[in-house]
């Protein structure tokens, strides 16, 4: 069938591969004055992969969307409100638009669905989330990911159509969890380089431990099922976050302490903020979250900071 | 105060190793003809550790069961019940023995501390788990690890005398929980291993989703708690089960599928064969385990049956 993909990033540009191969007519966007799009339209390439010829490049947004049914977005979280004002400036009635992405808004605490829900008003949403890096997908090693929406007709039909021998998709059950797990893995890959960059490696049990439980409890405060967290959109992404040399939040943590400049987004650093919302709001603890907002946005010291977390005496873990 | 550690392998050396430095008089025993008892007796010293003056060494059962009210256990766990027995020849009604050991016996399914109450009927018994490799804590790098038991008076003594700045202990607030679940992380580690040896490391994710979820099951089906599973006792130490180079049963299982012999032993295995007991025992279906007992014990092709276990056609995940 006939997919746009929405933004020309590394997972834009791989996703738009991705469903080529899996033998679909595919179409990807790019703003003209995005470095990533101009690239794309001279060489054809990236620093991962180069396109296929079956797939067509455009900058226009309303061919786009024109184009087909069914439109994959992967672009900046924080830009995603203004992208989806956008869109619903044009006919998207009952189109569907996938989120490739993790994040939650900095400003709101929101869900990325919810932003697209209430700018584009008419559109079916659904979440595309789960571990995998494109540098390994394109040298063929495959994952198992999570495709999910509020209208479970909506995740079959699109698993059925993308499923690959490449990616293995399962159907999510659970919005809230997927989401919130999705972006908050970002947030953990984040401390765990903070804690390889200050040689507490072993720590990283700790934090796979601590953090899941932090973030289950945020998930059960906001309606969501606790458990989702312990599937793949969270925990099942802790190898790629937590432990890959390919992680943007590990490496972003692990600069951070080591004092290096680390130019790439981490868009764990903004879904950071957005827990602080999301804890009062919920009135859940979230040490965790909390120390690393003190250590990013209010110059607390890493390392005084991590041992006071993980080292501090609590006697029972539950 | 004084205690005895049983058992002169890594882990008992290094526990004497920190019983000392922790302040307690340690008198550590091993068997006359074990290598590493040799090793100690005439050199003092191991791979990982120089023994510090103050700790004395025995082979003599008899004073070190003697010596003190307080005894770490730490040798192979199929060689437990009989070295069970063997203490109960000797007064040990009152004594308190912590076993500092990951594994299940592996004919019965019998968690640990259920071997030893049926050979030492009038001893007590704690346990010992987290994560944490003697390389690190030698080299000053801390962690946190639980320590539990059926009386939370003894587990409560047991931390405070035994915490400090390299460890730090957690209640443990439920036996089957803590024993399925640090046995059983060996099992991961096996898993893990195959996964690195087979150029699917990113498979990982879905390894700790699944085996979370796997062993929490039966651990719900036996009576225990099924978030405990979710703790430091399991999938805390998944870090330095399923990532560290450190880890036994990670090596072995990465080169028993490229091949290779290795020599050390891998606790995982039995454990393996344990849950297969358990696994009928309790009606519990447990498809990683079972896959690696089909790889372990009846000549299955590694790779093929772990592609058929995490690529295969199921759509939901909980």
């Amino acid at each position: 069938m006939n997919i746009s993909v929405l933004g020309c990033g590394r997972w834009g540009t791989f996703i738009a591969w991705y469903l080529n191969k899996a033998g679909h007519q595919v179409l990807l966007w790019g703003r003209e004055t995005s470095k990533n799009y101009k690239e794309l339209a001279e060489t054809r390439k990236n620093d991962y992969l180069a396109l296929p010829e079956g797939i067509e490049l455009t900058n226009s947004l309303e061919m786009a969307i024109e184009y087909s049914e069914v439109h994959i977005i992967s672009i900046s979280a924080q830009q995603l409100r203004s992208f989806a004002w956008q869109l619903n400036q044009h006919n998207i009635k009952g189109k569907t638009f996938i989120l490739c992405m993790k994040g939650l808004e900095a400003e709101s605490g929101k869900r990325l669905s919810q932003v697209v829900s209430e700018e584009a008003a008419g559109a079916n949403v659904a979440v595309w989330v789960g571990p995998g890096h494109v540098q390994d997908f394109v040298k063929g090693i495959p994952n198992c990911m999570v495709i999910g929406s509020e209208n479970v007709d909506i995740t079959k039909e699109i698993v059925q159509k993308f499923s690959s021998d490449l990616i293995r998709f399962y159907y999510g059950q659970d919005m809230i969890g997927n989401e919130i797990g999705a972006a908050t893995k970002n947030v953990m890959g984040i401390a765990a380089g903070m804690l390889d960059g200050l040689g507490y490696t072993s720590l990283k049990g700790s934090l796979m431990a601590r953090g899941t439980r932090e973030i289950s409890r945020l998930v059960r405060a906001m309606g969501g099922n606790d458990i989702t967290i312990y599937g793949l959109s969270h925990l099942g992404d802790y190898e790629a976050t937590l432990f890959s040399p390919h992680s943007h939040n590990r490496k972003f943590g692990q600069s951070f302490v080591e004092g290096e400049r680390f130019g790439k987004l981490a868009e764990g650093v903004a879904t950071v903020e957005a827990l602080m919302v999301l804890s009062k709001q919920y009135n859940v603890e979230m040490p965790i979250s909390g120390a690393l907002y003190q250590i990013l946005f209010e110059n607390a010291e890493a390392k005084e900071t991590l041992e006071q977390l993980f080292l501090r005496p609590i006697k029972f873990e539950f």
